[in-house]
C-alpha cells in the first residue's frame, strides 16, 4: 500500500478533535442519556439547545444538541491553535475548491464552516469560552464519567480521498486496514494518540460515532449496568470488549435515545515520533470485538450529515 | 408456586460446593487454559491427573481433571463439616434409596460417592489435604486471578425433584425463575451466598457449569484479552456482562479445551438470615445476560457425567 | 500458643455480625458521612434516630444512629438463626452468669441484651424487618457503596477469656497475633470468612472500629477523593493499603463526625472447613498497614461503650 | 504572579519527554525492580546497561542504566520532532550561551546534549530505533504495567529562570504554586498533558522523580502487594493517594534499589487549546497528597545529577 508522506510542518496547525453539533428530537430525553449516564455536564442550555462537556474538559462544549424534528448531524467540530491558523485554514481549503464560510457561533471564537473530500460538514474555531474542568469535584463524577471528547468516525466511499487531503493538513496515519488491496479504513491524528479523525469505507459522508474517554474499565461495566435499570439494554450495542485497531483499545457502543452512537473507552496509546510507520491491517484476519462479533446494526446504522450549505 | 418449607436445622451440616472431578484429553492444554489464563495453582499432578486449587483456598483442590479419551464429568464434589456428618449423610441417602459407597480418594479423608434424584454423580468428604492460600504472594496473581470455587449449575428435567431433595438437606432456596408456571431454575445454597448448586430445566443430568470467584470487574477483562492473544477467543462464549438471576451478578463463561464450561464472576450478595423469601422471576421477562443475548451454544452444549456406578 | 478445642456442633447458632447502634450528636452530619460518602442506604429515620442499611443487604439495618449529646457506642448487634436459638442463647449467657433482658427494638423481632466476658454490650435477634437488596438498582450505588456490615473490633485486656468464651458459643478462630508470648488479637468468625469479631489487647471494653464491605478497590481511592472535596480529608485515617492479618485484607479505615471509626474492604477469604489450623501471627515482625505505618490514633483512639445496664 | 508570553509557533518543535539516563550500582536489582514489579520492558541489555520501555512505547528506550559505582543521573532526555529541529535546538541553546554538543548514543538517531538554566544536563534527539508496542500481547502485562515514561521533576532554586527559558522553547505552562509570593513550583508541557518537565523550588539541580503512566488505579495497589512480597515495602515512599496539583491526579512514588525515585500515576487531564489560563496554587493551603502527609524523606531526598561535561 502506497501511503502519502507526512507531513510534519502543516502550514497551520490543527490541533484536536473538539466538538460535534447534532439534532435531537427530545432534550430532556438526550440530557438524561448524556448526563445521567454518561457522566456529561451541562455548560448551558435552552429551550432548544444543550451545550455539553466532558467532566475533565475546561472547554465550554464538547457536544451541542439541537431540538429538531428528525436526528441528524450538523458539524464535525476541530480546533485549530491560534486565529491566524484560523484564517490559513481558511485559505487553505478555498484553495482546495472547497466553500468556506466566517460564521458566529454562540460560545465560541471565530468560526470557520467548510467541508472536507468526503463531504463532511466540518467546523473550526480557535478558541471557546472556558469553564471548569471538575476534577477536584469528585462528588461530580457518577455514571459512565465521561472526561473528553477523542475522536470521529466517518463513514465514506472516499477513504484515499481523505487520507490524503487529511495528510497535507499534518494528520498522521496511525493504523490503517486493507480489504482486497484497497483501503478500508485509516486512522488519523493530531493531538498524539491514535485517532480524531476516523475514515471507513461504507457509503456517505455519514456519521458513525463520536468517542469519549472514560477514567477506567469499571466504568464501561457500571454504565452498562444503568442502561439495565429502567430497561434501556437495546441502547447498549457493542461490548464491552477490545477492538483490534487501533491499539487493540478496550470499548463499549451506546446508542442514544435518537440513534447517535458513541463510543466509550478508557485509554490508548500515545503516538507523537516520527519514526513509527503506521500499523497495516489486513481484512478479514483482523477482528474487529476480540472475543464478541458486532451486531450488524453496528456496522450499518450510520447518521446523516444535514449537509446544510458551508 | 408452593415452595418446599426451609429445614434451618438439619440432620447432618453439607457446607459448601467443594470440588469438581472431570475428563480431559490433553493435561497440558488443561494446565494452560486453567493455570496460566484463570490463574488456578497446581496443588499436584502426575502423568494422568491435574490436582488443581484457586488462589486463595486451603483445600488441596478444587478441580481434578484426568487423562481420558473422552470429555466428560466424573464427580461433583460437597464438603459436610465433620466425619460424623458424613456418616449422617450416607444413611440419608441410602434412607433415600440412592446408592452409596465409600472410596479411597487421593488428599481427600473419607469419601462417599452416591446420587441424587437428578442423578448428578455425587461425591462428599469432611477433610482435605492442607495447602498454602496464597494471598501473601501476590506475585502468584496473574490471568484471572481465579479465588476459589463457588457453585455448580446441572441441567436436568426434575427441577423440582431437585429443589425437594437438596431443601431436605438445608439447602437454602435463594432465587427461582417460573416458566409457564412451571419451576424452570432453582439456586441452592449452603454457604451464604446465592448458590452452591443450581438446577435448570433441560436434558440432563448433564452439567452446564461450575464457577469460581475472581477478585474484581476488571479480571473479567483481562482474561478476555489473554484469550485474544494466540487467536484462542472462540472460547470466550458469553460476556462480560451481568445476569438478572441471582442478584444481578457480572459474569463471563469460557470453554475449556475440552469444552467444559468455566463460570467467572467478581461477587455475589450474602444470604444468611431467614426471614427473606426466596426471589420469584418469571420467564420471559427475565434477563439472562442484561444488555447481551446469550448464543445458542450457551444455552445447548452440556457435559455428560461418566455416570460409573455409585 | 494453647488454643481451645473448636466447637463445631454449638449448642445455638449466632449466624453473622449483624449490626452496631451507636450514638452521634448531629444526624444531618451522619447522613452525609454515612449515606452521601459511604454509600448507605437509609431505611428509616425520625427525629431521633436514623436506620442504615448497606446497598446489598436485606436486612432492615446493620447500623442503627441514635441522636445523644456524646458520642459512644449502644450496642453491638449479632444475628442467631431461629427463636429457639435466641432462647437457648439467653440460656446459655445466664448459665455463664451474665445478666440478661428481653427488650423491645423497633423493626426487630424478640431481642435479647447481654454482656460478654470483655464487658461488651451485646444484642442478638433471629429476625429484622426485610427491605429491599439495591442490586437492581446500579443507579443508586455511588460514594463507596458500602455493601454490608461484615465484623467488629472490640479492644480489651481480656482477649484469651473472650476467645474462650466466644469459641464456646461455636466461633471459630481464623487467626490470631502473639505478642511476648500472649494473645494480642484474635480473628473470630461465624459466617465463613476471617472475622465476625475481633478482640485485641488494650484498655477496654471499648470499640475500635466496625467494617464494612465494599465491591472494589476503586472503591476506596474514590471515597477518599470525596472526603477531599470539602476538606474532609482529615477523617480519612489510615489506608487505602493491605493488612498482614487477617489474610492480607485491602482496607481503609475512616472516622465519622464523632470519632467512629469505620474500615471499608473489598474483600477477604473464605474459611468453612475444619482441618485448617489458625493462621498464627507473630508482632512485632507483623506488618500491620503492609506499606504504610498506622498513625498512632488509629491504635489509640477508641469509643467507649454507654454500658447501660442489660 | 506575572507570568511570561505563551509561545504558541516556537521556532523548533520539543514534542515530549522521552527518556531518563540514570547510573545505577546492580543491573540485576534494578531490572527486578524495574521490570518485574513496574513492568517495563527490556529493549536490550549488556554488561553494563540496560535499556528500557514501557509496555505501549515504540521508542527504543525510556529509561536507561548504566552500571555505576555511585547512583546519579547522567541525563534528563527530550525528542523533537525532526533532524532540523534538531539542529535549530543547537543554535537556540548556544545562543542563549549553554554548551552544546554532539555525541553518539546507541539506538538514537544524531544526538544534542546541553543544558539549561537550573544546570539541568540534557538530551536531545529526533529518532530512536522502533521497538514493538506490546498492547497486542495482554500476556506480558504484569507487575504495574507500567506504559510510558510522561514527566521529570527537577529541584532548583531557579524556577522563574527554568519558567522563562522553558516558555521560550514552547513549553505550555499548565499549573503552578506561589508560597510567600514567590514561585515555588511550575509544571510545563509540550505534549498536552499537564506536564513534561517540572521545576520546584529547592537546592539543586536535581533529579526529584521521573514518572511512568500505568492503566488503571489498581495498578498502583496491586504493586504495592508485590513490594510487600519479599520485605521491601520499604521502598514504596508515598501512596496510593491523590495529589492536589497537577489536576488532582492519583499517584505512588517507589524508591528503587538506588534511591531513585519514580512516580506512577493512572491518568491526566489533557490541555491543548489557548484559551485557558493556568492554574495557581497557593501553598501552604495547598495539599500535596490529598489524605496523606508526604513523608520527609519525600521531600528531601533527590538525586544528584552527574553534571559531565556538555
Amino acid at each position: 500500500m502506497q501511503l502519502p508522506t507526512p507531513v510534519y510542518k502543516p502550514d497551520f496547525m490543527i490541533t484536536r478533535a473538539s466538538h460535534l453539533v447534532s439534532r435531537v428530537r427530545n432534550l430532556a430525553a438526550s440530557k438524561a442519556f448524556y448526563c445521567d449516564l454518561l457522566g456529561l455536564v451541562v455548560s448551558d442550555e435552552d429551550d432548544n439547545t444543550l451545550w455539553l462537556r466532558g467532566l475533565e474538559e475546561a472547554c465550554h462544549h464538547s457536544l451541542v444538541l439541537k431540538l429538531a424534528d428528525e436526528p441528524a448531524v450538523e458539524r464535525v467540530g476541530m480546533r485549530v491553535l491560534t486565529e491566524d491558523d484560523l484564517d490559513l485554514a481558511e485559505q487553505h481549503f478555498a484553495a482546495a475548491g472547497f466553500p468556506t464560510a466566517w460564521v458566529e457561533v454562540p460560545y465560541q471564537g471565530r468560526t470557520l464552516h467548510t467541508t472536507d473530500p468526503a463531504g463532511t460538514p466540518l467546523e473550526f474555531c480557535a478558541t471557546m469560552d472556558v469553564c471548569e474542568r471538575l476534577f477536584a469535584h469528585a462528588d461530580r463524577y457518577h455514571g459512565a464519567c465521561a472526561l473528553r471528547l477523542d475522536h470521529f468516525q466517518i463513514v465514506t466511499p472516499k477513504v484515499r480521498e481523505s487520507l490524503d487531503f487529511y495528510n497535507s493538513m499534518g494528520f498522521r496515519l496511525s493504523e490503517y486496514v486493507v480489504k482486497d488491496g484497497n483501503l478500508e479504513m485509516v486512522f488519523l491524528q493530531r493531538k498524539g494518540n491514535p485517532h480524531d479523525i476516523v475514515f471507513a469505507n461504507r457509503e456517505g459522508p455519514r456519521l458513525h460515532h463520536c468517542a469519549y474517554q472514560v477514567p477506567e474499565t469499571h466504568h464501561l461495566m457500571h454504565v452498562c449496568d444503568l442502561f439495565v435499570v429502567g430497561d434501556k439494554e437495546g441502547q447498549v450495542e457493542f461490548g464491552p470488549a477490545r477492538h483490534f485497531s487501533p491499539g487493540l483499545a478496550r470499548f463499549l457502543y451506546l446508542r442514544d435515545p435518537d440513534g447517535h452512537r458513541v463510543e466509550l473507552f478508557p485509554s490508548h496509546y500515545h503516538t507523537i515520533d516520527i519514526e513509527e510507520e503506521p500499523v497495516e491491517w489486513e481484512a478479514p484476519g483482523f477482528k474487529v470485538g476480540g472475543w464478541i462479533v458486532p451486531p450488524d446494526k453496528w456496522w450499518n446504522d450510520t447518521m446523516a450529515f444535514t449537509q446544510t450549505a458551508s
